[in-house]
């Protein structure tokens, strides 16, 4: 039998991962990898770092060389090289070489498509001006890096307040550019739900990064002075040294769709679970392709890099026959700026909305990263969603400046693990004083969902909290009452609740809210046993505050 | 029906947390908390943390006073109050009041024991001259902070180098205090498998603390200018202003004894999976009760915070006529001192060979905690244990200066939720730079265990590495090999193997060492398809110098 002939259209992540994986499952198979690039397998989540020269050294971008492929691998790669067309009926790909212009054909046994994203660029006049960049390859870093050195730049406008906006925010900010960010959405990192994201926003602007809110581009000018004017559809104006749009990025499918492959709903390559497009010898992994998500079981876009390794892995598996699949994305990601940390996994509340799933409950909290009688404790702003029905875990969203992402990464664990909230109750983590507590926030976000869930605890809805009849009660002591408190509520501390309980009414529901949500607990159980009728407002005013911002 | 009576005996993390979930599920009920001593609720985990002045407030060890228990619980708490004996014919307690010196009784419906455990103090020949300290409540570390600021000590011995041990002596160094640690085991933090305990050995090392293990104090005797002078079993004498005891705690089972409840096998008070001794009307909790190993299923004594709460309110919940269980320990646990940590969760090796489980298997890996081209990347050194015959999960270690304790808490997990080290290779898991990688340590775990079951990358035993007559091979480039390799290996980099396969025997086994383990993994890739018999040293050469240190 003559050895298979693989072709690999990209050479970042999931193609570079499904190449080398292709290696060590079959000796003799034949390796091509082909990017119209000039590097393959470089370090695209590195690329805002480098413009913040945080990495000093782009050859630190570069993860693997051709000559390291061909060493270690014997897989021969082609950069800048370009696929221009596949002929699926003749099983070859046309390719130019963009160094010599020449074009010559490529047969394949197997080929797999990993062309990523590219940066969305919309048709925005004055959009080719200079000192207007995007963000995708090591070049696209060089330039700005360029820019930054050569021109000086005092102001930046960064268009899009997603994970890499945000991102390049901060390294902008390392490199002394006072920085506006214009966001369509009325948030930040749009993936988040809004009350969660607004933790991110206080924590941008306590760093001087104005923020343009639901706001959006609407053209480029020559501003005064050599400047870039970016207007906005709202018709204020920015001026702008330097503007990075890092406003989303488009699955690149021009390739699969000449080739007649199927194209999912969201415009995204469609693949089966063993990562296989529509033509059974056509694979397809990484930001290009649609995947399900693991809790909606919707389809999405999800450019993340573990996911596309883990699609390389398969895809490779598969061509060497054996069985892979691919279970879907969680949607776990995290991003950091300014020292704080702002992590996602499974579903949010606005995805769940969408995907018309309403047997869910959201809970809030704040514990500390770790026990509080250990100096430098920071609060964790955790938001749980679990299934109302029978408690399984469907998403977790957390922001603070200490253990965001791991307390993420444990639910992750427990989201793949199909784990209930009374899992998250009997969870054994690590605890010391400086890593945690006896009750990590973990526990004791599964203790308080499973109160609710054994009927210990009801909540209140918080998006009633403006317009209900009931009677809000707080049960914080009175100089916390006083600097601050939900607006009809009425004070009384909890360690006067048992002798006042003559001063609620018991014709309405009681709803309480405490600081940050254990007092309200306590309060609520005394009122209950006592035959009142009681909520808790979940997280208690700390999340008032972030709702109400 | 009259209010239940329940008396608790103990009210620190256990007996505490019991106490307020009861009142949460009976506002009725009558509860009364005995401590003999003068604090109930403190913060036992920060003891070392107080000594060292990290921790600078002793009122900050204070996590709730009787009026706090009076005001928000109705609970009443009575400190300095001693109880003598249990009468279980006539549900009553015998008790006095330290302060006055009166004995009464009190009746009960209920009563729960959580008298924790107390540290070990062996008859050793001068264990009571001044100077020499055990650490278990608020007055202890009190004495400790008196006598290191009246009498200024410079050289201290720590005997006994668990948990306890090692966070004692880098509190004693913060207090820039010259440590010597005796330990008896061959090994630091005995719980760890030996070769895991290496790492925090050099850590101690590199910072100063002195380490004599393998040794036992034989007697302590008055030294040359006011010292102590510690002398061992081994003949050897060290010299100490302070010496600290840390050799472990037992439970403390007098009253259960002489009330005749189950003792069990370690020493313990026996309890069902609902916290109930032997008499159905008795409860205990805490670090005074043997509790099965989730993992081996091995009855054991765990002295930790997290178990313990859990159990109070599993206890008050069963008390309350709720049907909830305690599902046994993982003894997830995690150490600190000096920037470093060392954590663990599940069996370890040395804990499966006790339990005579042999379906098992021991991979190593050394990645670092976040991708290499974003600056400060630090290794953990992981160990994973899983089950041989099905991928199960059964434990980890690892040690590292970052993100030990999150790689932890997610196998901890994942270990509650039966997963299989198929399940780690899928997890997704928060990627940015600073944060971790697209393949996280996690995943890397899970693939390398994952290669081996499906009979990828079969693993060669490290532990006949010196004795056994296969050919060891080393991957690695001649600089890395020259600097350090295992003895009677051979060098072939990675890169030159395919041409160099003439040079390998076809009539043994070929044993591979790269650095950390991947270029091992290639090369017996390359080798096995090439029809030689080849096996991986799991984890490298790194893990060749920790088993040979």
């Amino acid at each position: 039998m003559a050895n298979k002939r693989v072709m690999i259209v990209g050479g970042v992540a999931g193609g570079a991962t499904c190449a080398a994986r292709l290696r060590r499952m079959d000796e003799n198979a034949e390796i091509i990898v082909l990017d119209r690039g000039p590097y393959v397998s470089f370090a695209n989540c590195g690329l805002p770092y480098y413009v913040g020269n945080v990495i000093r050294e782009e050859s630190n971008l570069l993860l693997a060389t051709p000559a390291l492929f061909r060493d270690r691998f014997n897989i021969e790669v082609r950069t800048q090289n370009e696929v221009l067309a596949i002929d699926r009926a003749a099983s070859s790909l046309s390719v130019r070489d963009l160094l010599t212009g020449r074009t010559y054909t490529e047969s394949y046994d197997a080929l797999v498509l990993s062309p990523g994203a590219a940066p969305i660029c919309p048709p925005w006049p004055g959009i080719d001006l200079p000192g207007i960049f995007t963000l995708r390859t090591v070049p696209d870093s060089r330039e700005i890096r360029n820019w930054i050195e050569e021109k000086k730049p005092r102001t930046a406008v960064v268009v899009g307040g997603g994970f890499i906006g945000l991102e390049m925010a901060e390294n902008l900010a390392h490199r002394e550019i006072a920085v506006t960010i214009v966001e369509m959405a009325n948030q930040v990192m749009p993936p988040l739900d809004s009350e969660m994201a607004e933790y991110a926003k206080q924590q941008l602007e306590s760093h001087g990064v104005a923020l343009a809110l639901g706001d959006a581009v609407a053209e480029f000018a020559h501003g005064a002075g050599n400047h870039i004017q970016v207007r906005t559809k709202s018709g204020s104006a920015y001026e702008a040294d330097l503007v990075v749009l890092a406003i989303g990025v488009r699955p690149e499918t021009n390739l699969a769709r000449q080739a007649g492959l199927e194209i999912g709903e969201r415009g995204g390559i469609r693949v089966d679970n063993q990562m296989r497009t529509s033509d059974p010898r056509v694979w397809a992994v990484g930001d290009a392709v649609e995947v399900r998500n693991r809790v909606t079981g919707q389809w999405e876009l999800t450019p993340l890099a573990g996911p596309a390794n883990r699609q390389g892995r398969i895809a490779a598996d598969v061509i060497c026959g054996r069985d892979a699949h691919f279970d879907g994305v969680l949607g776990t990601a995290v991003c950091g700026f300014f020292d704080f940390t702002v992590a996602l996994t499974g579903a949010t509340e606005k995805a769940l909305r969408r995907a018309k799933m309403d047997d869910f409950q959201c809970i809030y909290l704040h514990p500390g990263h770790h026990v509080g009688y250990y100096p430098g404790a920071q609060p964790i702003h955790l938001k749980l969603i679990f299934r109302k029905s029978d408690g399984l875990v469907l998403g977790a969203q957390a922001a603070g400046a200490e253990g965001a992402e791991r307390r993420i990464d444990i639910i992750a664990n427990a989201i793949q693990m199909k784990a209930t909230v009374f899992d998250l109750e009997e969870a054994e983590l690590c605890y010391a004083p400086q890593y945690g507590a006896a009750k990590d926030p973990v526990n004791m976000a599964g203790m308080i969902a499973a109160n609710m869930l054994r009927g210990d605890a009801e909540f209140a809805p918080w998006e009633e909290i403006q317009s209900s009849n009931e009677f809000l009660l707080d049960v914080r002591e009175p100089a916390e009452f006083e600097a601050g408190s939900i607006p009809g509520s009425v004070n009384i501390p909890l360690g006067q609740l048992r002798a006042r309980l003559g001063e609620l009414p018991r014709s309405k529901e009681i709803w309480i809210n405490c600081g940050v949500g254990q007092r309200a607990y306590y309060a609520c159980r005394i009122l209950v046993q006592n035959g009142l009728s009681a909520r808790n407002l979940s997280g208690g005013y700390a999340t008032y505050r972030v709702l109400h911002p």
